[in-house]
């Protein structure tokens, strides 16, 4: 059976997103900084933007490991494209563009009920109101052995945690203090892990534990 | 001249001790396990406690960098042995007992003045009352070029840090989940950091960083 699993940024003080996190400032202040190693590597180009350039570092394994043998995504409504309140008239698809880069079923955890929405490339998002559980339990269904990536944000994260719903967590720790803003690993005391790896990269350091059931 | 810096344990959602510290559990509920990884090792087990045994692995490495070119220590009155209030009669010793393993002088930030203690094996010490500038400062004359090591607590680390002081801070995360307790990295947002270097250890990740001035 695959695994459910998710790979983050966080700053050196723990945390996703700086302050004043908001729909046109997602990751709030300085928090773009979380992805400047990301941003730079030819494999996130290719697979997000599709751009060419870019360089191969010891991160590109990383990246290439995150988005390999992905079967299903689940993720937050804020990070499908937030959205203040129920959907309206159906218009907004997200801020994903066209063809997102999921290219797999996409499970939204939402208060507010929406049909799905099929999108260019193979992604699927559909809105499921009953839970972080039962997202990941439909998304599992869907991944068919395949992985199921949780997408995030942090409170997602932090409820399938919670919910003893993760396998592996993988932390890539970058040299940032933001100081406040929101933190993965808030109000987790007393999580098992264990530590499987670490790699030494330009501008971040990954980590990735199991988390002991 | 040699550098200001430390290296310090901390769980992975950023704790360097646990809930509920106090003179007799100074590293809180479930802080001891951020130690776990050290008291295994060979090195430390040979520095610390004069016993024989113990692991070698990639963290005997950074125990020994630790502890190497080391001129003068400075650290906080709890870590030198908490004292409710002033000294007293002078018969606390601190809790490292007759032959403390610094072999060097200690700068011991404090309220309350205090003559200084010499210790066998080479270790004094020196009680300052004018805050951990000046006991860096002091550190750094009778280190003669060597390092200053900042022993903790996190305390005194982040006021360190805030006044620019520290050159190089070396950080071993350990998957554990403490929940709350004390933070290494409160309040220090916007603080300029460069990582030099992330090794893979059993059971623990370390990193270390270079403070941008």
């Amino acid at each position: 059976m695959g695994k459910v699993r998710f790979g983050v940024a966080i700053s050196l003080d723990g945390f996703m997103a700086g302050p004043g996190q908001s729909v046109e400032h997602p990751l709030g202040a300085g928090g773009m900084r979380l992805h400047d190693w990301a941003f730079a590597l030819a494999a996130w180009r290719r697979m997000h933007v599709g751009l060419e350039g870019g360089v191969e570092n010891a991160s590109t394994q990383v990246v290439e490991e995150a988005l390999a043998n992905v079967g299903a995504f689940v993720m937050g409504r804020n990070m499908f494209g937030g959205h203040p309140g129920p959907w309206g008239d159906g218009s907004w698809r997200g801020w994903w563009g066209e063809t997102p880069p999921f290219h797999a079923p996409v499970y939204v955890v939402t208060h507010h009920p929406r049909s799905p929405l099929a999108m260019r490339g193979g992604t699927t998002f559909a809105f499921v109101t009953e839970g972080v559980e039962a997202a990941v339990a439909r998304a599992r269904e869907a991944a068919g052995g395949r992985d199921v990536v949780l997408g995030g944000g942090a409170s997602l994260l932090r409820q399938a945690l919670a919910a003893g719903l993760v396998d592996e967590a993988g932390v890539s720790i970058v040299p940032v203090l933001l100081g406040s803003g929101e933190r993965l690993f808030d109000g987790l005391g007393g999580l098992a892990l264990e530590q499987l790896r670490a790699i030494e990269a330009p501008g971040v350091a990954h980590l990735r534990y199991r988390v002991v059931r």
